[in-house]
């Protein structure tokens, strides 16, 4: 058993299925190995980023990692920005890094780099393999690491992927989380006591279904309100839920929303604080003086924190006292009226399937789709995490391969589709069941706004060439079908309800390009 | 005036035109200076790798650095790949990152990166800016950095773009390359006179009309052999140059071709070594115990160099006797029969016209251009330097901007085509007199010959799928017309020849899709 071999099999061994790819001439030993570990399906990204940003939305949906194999440090730093969201969005990755043989590296190739500084930006874990003998050993670590919601990433140059150990043991993986930290749980309990109107911050694993469960009944015994961070990496959603408020993007809502409350305890969340650095200073989030609290770290499930925290605040409330706490069913009707992003996103949210994917990057166009989150069929929502944006396009792709019987909807922003439209070609070769929305509103608007914010009302013509996408229009219907995708354009909103049910109920990818005023 | 404006008046000062920029919400001071500063014309790019690769394809045509606004680590990210070409091929480049403004960043912003240890890894300087202040001094420093043929990188927090110092001088840049070192090539002298068969390999600056014209005499008078490197940036080529071999990519070949020769003297160029990790061990292509010699640092005009050098080794030789080793016109007839890679690129030898920009990245189907170099009217050819691919369009669309009056000619491998594919748009927005020749072949073929030889001669299911692009088939008209860059597709050679003397018939950018055989 060769080194490559060995890292597949310690990985297969511990339950990973799937390795999204793009490999070149330091991989080959991985690619050949591929063929003799089948419980690892290999995927093809026509461009890196393609690939990390698959292995996130694959990773947010199962919570298991997927595998990236990427070539040398140019492929790599290619997939960075998806992995840098994937990192704010603690979802479990392995990237596999191919190296140049150790003993030509002192000639510095010419695609030599230093693939350790590029690694290091945007994993939380990551190593050099020094031999084949340790090959699987140090996977089973890195994919340990990797279920704390981290990024794990192993270089290994091409003499140790051949090279064949005498001993062939299989590593296993030892991984579990932390037990919930007894003294934070019970200073948060007299925090919550002194509080007037205490506030419960929720991100990461406390939006999944088991952490809102907790979160409800911690709201239940102390009416203190749920609040959700701005851009979760996934958030279970719809009726039967309790209903969370999402902190606001810009600083004057944010303030103002969270100056309604006294203290914040957070689960899964750190302190919020601006995106930006604006005019008027500001830097967090949350009142002056207000005690706040990080209930859990990432070494311990925040979930099981959350359900410790609200068995020390007494008895759990039965079903029919908490039913009241807790969303109702009430879809939207279909709109009517100018196609604009508001009607858009209505559209979407009285159409979508129960049990279906939200993947949420349509920037300033896919703001109001939050608005329905409460009121319809159950679903999970995927969200910008670190606003590296061109993520849309790949995380629908993973989350459809780890969930190939529900439907992906992809409300995806045009200037952010651009930076990994090869993600569609990859949609068309696996079948996925993706139906992208493209936001054609032809401009950086989220940029346009900010620039106006910040008091620029009169760009001139050099800043509006860099925030306006016309001159020439995208024809998103050329690209989608270029790379193998059915497509169709539409400018009314009759026109988008009637593409946009046609496209959920057909199988495979489909993409609509929404021409918006 | 701000922090940025006076970044933007230095470069103008100095003479830089032109902006490849992606800017974001951290980057809007500079987007605003633009409008100030009309000198530098800025150009949007959809995906950063765009500019970083249009700055490269620009400074190899003018030796001038253009500027690159990136935004943040993800943004600088995405340009990595294209700078790690440029750093290869010693283009001069000044990266302007903008970075968060500096009171925000301890609060850990969602798109805070450790931008120092990115831009570490591709540029030969690299500099936060710490005040408005000293914003014109640094960019001054930065764009001397540049002029040696090198990768520099200003960081340049938001704070500090916008800050307004009380003094406004703008610095000169303080730039000349050094003297060439005397013993060195007294040394030279030597070596080639005690070695029988002494070879003279050629790279960056020394491939250009200068440093050739000076090769041409060395060779006069020594009868030594010009070769060349396998990847330069840039080479001035056609009929009137010296003619050189270019080092084969494949060791064998290269080891055959240098064992010919006895002492090894080098211009521009570091000791030619093998790409990648071969079975056998191959780390050096110079035969043992060959006495080697670099003739010029980084810091040294390699022409001048050259030029001393011949001087050491007598007078000039006249225009009569150092035209028998020139080389002649030659143009190839144009092909027929069916349409392969060698006979496309016989094709396009054969109608380039004199003056033209060839880009050439197509991999294994751009292989045989090489072989019609010494013999066409004049022109020049750039390389993928670095092994990143998805160079060649960003490329284009530089060199086209750089030279506007000349027609540029990019072969392109498709599966390399696939990572930057934005350009299209840029070249279509600008107007570009771009070419683009698509050799569809279908596959990453030269992996898959790298995995022939590295013994898999029997890829599974797996490996195929991940060497093939196939299925679906990629359509580069809709992908073309799709970003407003107007397209055909041809699968024989006379439909080629046909759409290829139209293409270069017509202003602005064209793309032609050659199904290869």
């Amino acid at each position: 058993m060769t080194g490559a071999e060995s890292i597949l099999q310690t990985a297969a061994a511990a339950g990973v299925k799937i390795c999204f790819a793009n490999p070149g001439t330091t991989e080959l030993d991985f690619v050949g190995a591929l063929d003799k570990v089948p419980q690892i399906r290999p995927v093809l990204g026509l461009f890196e980023g393609v690939c990390t940003g698959a292995a996130d939305g694959y990773g947010r949906i199962t919570e298991k990692p997927a595998l990236t194999l990427l070539h040398l440090g140019p492929g790599f730093a290619n997939g960075i920005a998806n992995l840098h969201n994937a990192r704010r969005g603690r979802t479990p990755i392995l990237n596999l890094i191919g190296e140049h043989t150790t003993w030509l590296r002192p000639h510095d190739p010419h695609l030599n780099m230093d693939i350790a500084s590029l690694a290091g930006t945007v994993s939380d874990w990551h190593r050099e393999i020094s031999a084949a003998e340790t090959a699987s050993s140090d996977t089973a670590e890195a994919l340990a690491a990797s279920l704390y919601g981290q990024v794990a990433t192993l270089i290994v140059p091409a003499d140790h992927q051949s090279a064949a150990p005498p001993t062939e043991t299989i590593s296993q993986v030892d991984f579990s989380f932390q037990s919930p930290d007894e003294d934070v749980l019970a200073h948060a309990v007299t925090m919550i006591g002194e509080a007037k109107r205490p506030a419960l911050i929720l991100g990461h694993r406390a939006l999944r279904r088991e952490g809102l469960a907790a979160a409800a009944q911690i709201q239940a015994k102390t009416d203190c309100a749920l609040l959700m961070t701005t851009f979760p990496a996934y958030f279970d959603a719809g009726a039967g839920l309790p209903i969370l408020q999402r902190i606001p993007y810009f600083p004057g809502q944010a303030r103002k929303l969270l100056a309604r409350y006294d203290a914040f305890l957070m689960a899964g969340a750190s302190e919020p604080s601006a995106f930006f650095g604006y005019a008027g200073g500001i830097t967090s989030y949350l009142p002056d003086k207000a005690p706040c609290l990080r209930l859990d770290t990432r070494k311990q499930n925040t979930a099981v924190v959350l359900e410790e925290l609200s068995s020390l605040l007494g008895p759990d409330v039965g079903p029919a006292e908490l039913r009241r706490l807790l969303s109702q069913c009430a879809v939207p009707d279909l709109p009517a009226g100018p196609l604009n992003a508001r009607n858009m996103c209505q559209a979407i949210a009285a159409l979508q399937p129960e049990g279906c994917i939200v993947v949420e990057e349509g920037i300033s166009s896919g703001a109001s789709s939050y608005d329905y989150v409460p009121c319809l069929k159950p679903y999970c929502q995927l969200t910008l995490t670190g606003g590296a944006i061109g993520m849309g396009m790949p995380l629908a792709l993973g989350a459809a391969l780890a969930a190939p019987d529900r439907r992906v909807i992809d409300i995806q922003a045009d200037g952010s589709a651009m930076y990994t439209l090869q993600a569609l070609w990859s949609q068309a070769r696996e079948k996925t069941n993706v139906v992208t929305v493209i936001c054609s509103n032809r401009k950086y608007f989220t940029i346009e706004l900010e620039s106006l914010r910040a008091g620029n009302t009169a760009p001139g013509k050099a800043a509006k060439s860099l925030l306006t996408l016309d001159q020439p229009a995208l024809d998103w219907v050329n690209l989608s079908r270029g790379m193998g995708v059915p497509a169709t354009s539409v400018n009314t909103t009759e026109a988008f309800i009637r593409a946009f049910r046609a496209a959920l109920a057909e199988p495979g990818p489909y993409l609509i390009e929404v021409v918006l005023e």
